[in-house]
């Protein structure tokens, strides 16, 4: 698990203040066994604590603002099981879905919050969530379940998951005021690394989140132009995602260009990236957004510092110290 | 703890998905110390994350099918404290009983899912639990507190325990709806081992599960009739077991006869069981339950998978893999 | 973390019965790195299940009796995050407070439940949280956060915490029904040893408990006259302190004295305290309050018994078993 704290500023019109604390402390509680074959057989129960949280709450699409979630929870999440041998892997329960691990997804994440602007809608690639289903914090549907498998062979690491709703068939939603999203999602993703120069990474989704018809695609390239500078290029299509039926919540195709460059001290690392999106949506005031940030190695824990301007022309910026354990 | 994954049939004439996957990972978060005299000072909080648990509600006898109960629950379980000396040990808070503790009780349970159809009145013994106080998942009584004793003294263990569901007086119900069940449980039990051949296991219990009057009874006995063979008869009797006072829940007596049975492979173990229940209650169509499973050694892991048909002439079956850290 | 379990007695007038199991398991469960420069990184989690807590409830200052608190919750805590090197260290989250953490605060705690009648105005000094902030149980705002900082050089530890109990300032109150406690506490401390024979402990709280200009004042003192002996002058002063500005809920000030001697067994020792207070508030009788009780050491266990008569002229007694693991 890991632990993180600091501040973070949203811009802001309201009397809410801006610049607040977000902390989040996340302990795996994994438990392990092995086979006399060399079987592996394993189960994950997490505990996580948020304080204010760093991500903005996904299905408000109307506020035109940033603000913090104010969320203070302490969790004991859903839990998921493993078999593992020679390479696969295959995981029931609250699984890692295949879309949400694919290996560059989160490539412009900056800082020691892994903050982006970079897609749409939000400040955060993963604010779509609403748009794929991941390891999720909290269980919307008591009928959820899950089944993942990765294979890794060499440089390259498959991976396939299929999530039910509503394994049941009592037509339960998973959000429960919006109706339909009861659909069996399926996902796949690959990677693949080539002479640790070049980084490739795709996935797809159907039925993203529950939802029917909806299709996401991602794909990424990273490629380390020096010993110590990397640049990347990766695009999601999100056409067809969108919330309860509305319309203008099109999230359009983003395609984003980013990078990082390591000083000579070897510890400090700069990152950036820009992005254009073709979606109209609700609150969109420009189709460029762009951030950079810096984070700074101290041995098993790092310093990061980040700033960012969306697709809302808003302004949002963060600091803080994140270790794991 | 466990860790435990696999897919449950039950029989069904409702729209209802009839197999299903059904998950449970138990950790259980021990922590003890040891005095210079040698008595160990222990404590218990469990987690546990139960996914579409493998047994059907306790109190719903009405319901003349069989169902996966849909729960997803992960839980942080109330706790115990026990001292432990020379063979005696001496348990608070919320303890194992010694009625749920006898040897033998659950000696007819198959498979991965330790599943029986034995035992009236439903699938699993157990599923009488409302009858008899058990280390809980959740308190339903906020008063409630027990102390259970057992003291080992070579081949024969003894046990005894004690629970208030209402140790304030506040005369609070241990189930919200039916009044009544809130007296004290006293209960003992005895497990009995000679030369590794003969097993003899016995229990009684005073106002079983808080209810007033109703005292359960239970011997079995054990014995290897070859190096990899044994066979085994238990006898249970519920004639006071009912709840809330409805009459046509009488549960009658019980008698299984059991037995399993290892392979030359040493690793494959078929086990099965059939029994006779005299009692007479709503979802009752048949005297006879029997059931046949078989469970594989994976060294540290077991498959398993069993086949029941209950006193209610309904089939469930299931098959999974089970995993002990 | 701890266990500890035994039983209560609470003078009552009531039917609710005066003697009752309570018990308590404390599990803390610490995540620690270090960095390369030797700077540790760490957060904690806490896993706690109270059976009946040894607390009378806080707010009640009308109830003229004791009682148990019938409390029966397993709770999973909000966390910190802290940062420590060369001695200082610094705390995020849900803060170890400055005025909580003074050295000698809890030092008239007797018997293995640490209950206290010195001060006002209940059994035990912590009675008076409503006062000062500390590591909670549970929050009461989502918008709380903390900084704390202590730094330790040679015999002298210096300490001081700052808690917001509404960051976000969207005005919501700690105590829900209370208007007012949103305020932002400030507290300071400071412990001094002397060639282990005398202590010194002082603590000062501003907006204490996020009340709006509530001062608390504390300083103690504890010297060894003995080898096997000690005796301390404590003095808190809380004149500020009410509750939702009740008038006659002025806790005043209290002086106690207090002393502890160890057999010449070397392993039990014998306390006492005895407390004058000059407050006036609904339930007071007397301004005397005193206790004795006794621990005898196991090793890494202990048995404890206490008795008190507190300022309300009742009396409680406690014995029971702790340890630490």
């Amino acid at each position: 698990g890991y632990g993180r704290t600091g501040i973070i500023y949203y811009e802001n019109d309201s009397d809410l203040r801006e610049t607040q604390v977000s902390s989040r402390i996340r302990m795996n509680l994994d438990a392990t066994t092995e086979s006399d074959a060399g079987v592996e057989f394993g189960a994950r129960l997490r505990l996580q604590h948020d304080q204010n949280g760093s991500r903005q709450s996904v299905y408000d699409f109307d506020d035109e603002e940033y603000r913090h979630d104010g969320r203070d929870e302490i969790r004991t999440q859903a839990g998921k099981v493993w078999i593992s041998a020679q390479g696969l892997t295959v995981e029931i329960g609250n699984v890692d879905t295949a879309f949400d691990s694919a290996g560059l997804l989160y490539a412009t994440d900056l800082g020691s919050y892994d903050r982006s602007g970079a897609f749409a809608p939000s400040v955060d690639l993963s604010a779509m969530a609403g748009g794929f289903f991941t390891y999720t914090d909290s269980y919307v549907s008591q009928n959820r379940v899950g089944v993942a498998a990765n294979y890794s062979f060499g440089d390259l690491t498959v991976r396939a998951s299929y999530v039910d709703p509503d394994q049941s068939d009592m037509d339960t939603d998973v959000v429960s005021d919006i109706i339909g999203n009861d659909e069996k999602e399926l996902g796949i993703s690959a990677d693949y690394k080539w002479d640790d120069r070049l980084e490739l990474s795709g996935a797809y989704t159907n039925n993203a989140g529950g939802w029917d018809g909806v299709d996401l695609f991602f794909v990424g390239a990273r490629y380390a132009v020096l010993e110590n500078a990397r640049i990347g290029l990766n695009y999601v299509n999100a056409d067809d995602f969108n919330v309860g039926g509305v319309a203008d919540n099109a999230f359009g195709q983003t395609v984003a260009l980013y990078g990082d460059y390591t000083l000579a001290d070897g510890l400090t690392n700069i990152e950036a990236y820009v992005a254009n999106n073709d979606g109209d949506w609700a609150t969109k005031e420009t189709d460029n957004a762009f951030g950079i940030g810096v984070n700074y190695d101290l041995g098993g824990a790092r310093l990061g510092a980040s700033i960012h301007r969306d697709y809302r022309e808003l302004v949002s910026a963060d600091m803080g110290v994140r270790f794991n354990f």
